[in-house]
């Protein structure tokens, strides 16, 4: 990560560093950066899985660290959100213009990362990656779309949470399987247990958009209520209807939402069943996930790492 | 194009359609879409140039021209330009969120069209186009920078414009050179003619966006003077110092400029040899770029076509 950034130019390696809580607001480096490095983590366990290194999956690893730091740049920028690891998003302190270029610049650099120096394995990674990049693309305007509309049903909800998220967190064990020289079937299972895992990781973090606490997420408190996302357990919740329902969808419809309105707002999701609903698609997906794991033939250890990071992902703290 | 542009969803086709001028602000179908398409005529052209046929270089031709209409998107997004081609631009008129994603699915549009199906040539020519999109991007968080410097220099200023258009200008014809089984040194001479080709093409467009009749360009009057852009013409003026500078220096502090502050700064940037300094550029540029295509050793009818391009598209009219 750090050869890869260093290859930008200071006027966007300054957003992208800041970014990734490698340096504070002033410039001075941080010692520990934290971060979750989720897709690494299973490119990385994705390639012991299939019998290879670690440091196999690398490039794979880099590339797909480096698309989803694009992909929240560019989205704090559309949400408008001001904060994320308890910090000020990029754009907010340091302009819109800029954290749209570095997110630009992160894209560019994970293809790059990708293919030079070239290997047949590389290039499979890489057009993994691309379609992953679009397929991702799409689930964000979607999500987009999905603020402007009231119909939003829970199927085309959970499709669109495979595409935002599902499909990236595939695509990193698929790249760790490829780059590890796995076959075709073990690239395959690992694809579709990083799809499944993706999406109980996804339905975990919808919860806590609503019910998370600011101290652990890093943003503010029902950010996802107050821009009116559709997310999964209000999805749930309109579609179960009656009065809660409704009621909602009032609150949803006017402009200006209080604190207790909000507060109100995330009552009726969990009364109307939509919290309970949302924890029980992670629940089923993270056991589909691990289900998959049977059929990559991995050696005990490898797989305990693999079944460690999805327990980890899937379990926060709520 | 249509192929590409065929496989995103429907919520990113509608603005990508729409900002490539193949649909209306309605949805509906434009029978002549117009765009200059200088990237791909010069992709084609340079394939020819080497002895192929102008379809080799088609896969570079669609992704330069993907990776263009990216940056044109974004770059509206951040300049907060609300007219493009005589039409409201896309962020202006379905959103900013809309216009940024639309942007990041042309850019990883660009990398799929390229590497899939893959082949030793396309991936060249991949690893080609990542390079120079990263370049470019770093040429647009210079201009970007620029805009709140007081003391941009001429020659930095040329550097900003090498990277921001010339870099995807050589690689165009790059691309194409490689496409076209052209040899290593066809591929360098070729990039060399785009690149001194591109800053021709820009130090023109820099003129357009001070002096550029509104109905010529599509964007309104003096726009780049309305943002204070550090464009050639400006650059110059105030390099060359005296009294026209400081005025011009007084007027860029302003907040608030009127119809008549601005066209007095252009009176300025003309009178401190702001203008005629750029259109030396232009012609210093063309001629260099022309001379590198004697290092091609291509057929006449192909070296014509290179050189009618190059002369196109830096005569325009202002």
């Amino acid at each position: 990560m750090r050869v890869a950034v260093g290859r930008m130019s200071p006027s966007i390696g300054r957003v992208v560093t800041y970014h990734l809580g490698w340096v504070d607001a002033d410039g001075r480096s941080v010692d520990d950066p934290g971060g979750k490095v989720v897709r690494p983590a299973l490119a990385f366990a994705s390639a012991r899985g299939v019998g290879a290194s670690a440091e196999a999956a690398l490039p794979g690893a880099v590339a797909v660290e480096l698309v989803h730091n694009f992909s929240l740049l560019h989205d704090d920028v559309m949400d408008r959100d001001t904060e994320r690891r308890h910090r000020p998003t990029a754009w907010a302190l340091m302009g819109v213009g800029e954290a749209i270029l570095a997110g630009d610049a992160l894209l560019a650099m994970a293809q790059e990362a990708l293919i030079d120096p070239p290997s047949p394995e590389r290039l499979r990674a890489a057009a993994a990656l691309s379609m992953a990049t679009a397929e991702m693309i799409t689930g964000q305007a979607e999500d987009l779309a999905f603020e402007r509309r009231e119909d939003v049903g829970f199927d085309e909800c959970i499709a669109m949470l495979e595409h935002k998220t599902a499909a990236l967190l595939a695509c990193a064990c698929k790249m760790g399987a490829i780059l590890g020289g796995g076959t075709d079937q073990q690239v395959d299972a690992l694809g579709d247990f990083g799809h499944s895992l993706g999406l109980a990781f996804q339905a975990v973090d919808d919860i806590l958009g609503i019910w998370g606490k600011p101290e652990v997420t890093g943003k503010q408190a029902w950010s996802d209520l107050r821009q009116h996302k559709k997310t999964l357990p209000m999805v749930a919740a309109l579609e179960t209807g009656g009065a809660a329902a409704d009621a909602l969808r009032r609150l949803l419809a006017s402009d200006e939402s209080s604190d207790d309105d909000i507060a109100r707002a995330a009552e009726l999701i969990e009364s109307n069943g939509g919290k309970d609903r949302a924890l029980a698609v992670a629940a089923q997906s993270l056991e589909v996930a691990l289900a998959h794991l049977d059929r990559i033939d991995a050696q005990l250890g490898p797989r305990r790492e693999l079944e460690e990071i999805a327990g980890f992902i899937t379990a926060r703290d709520f």
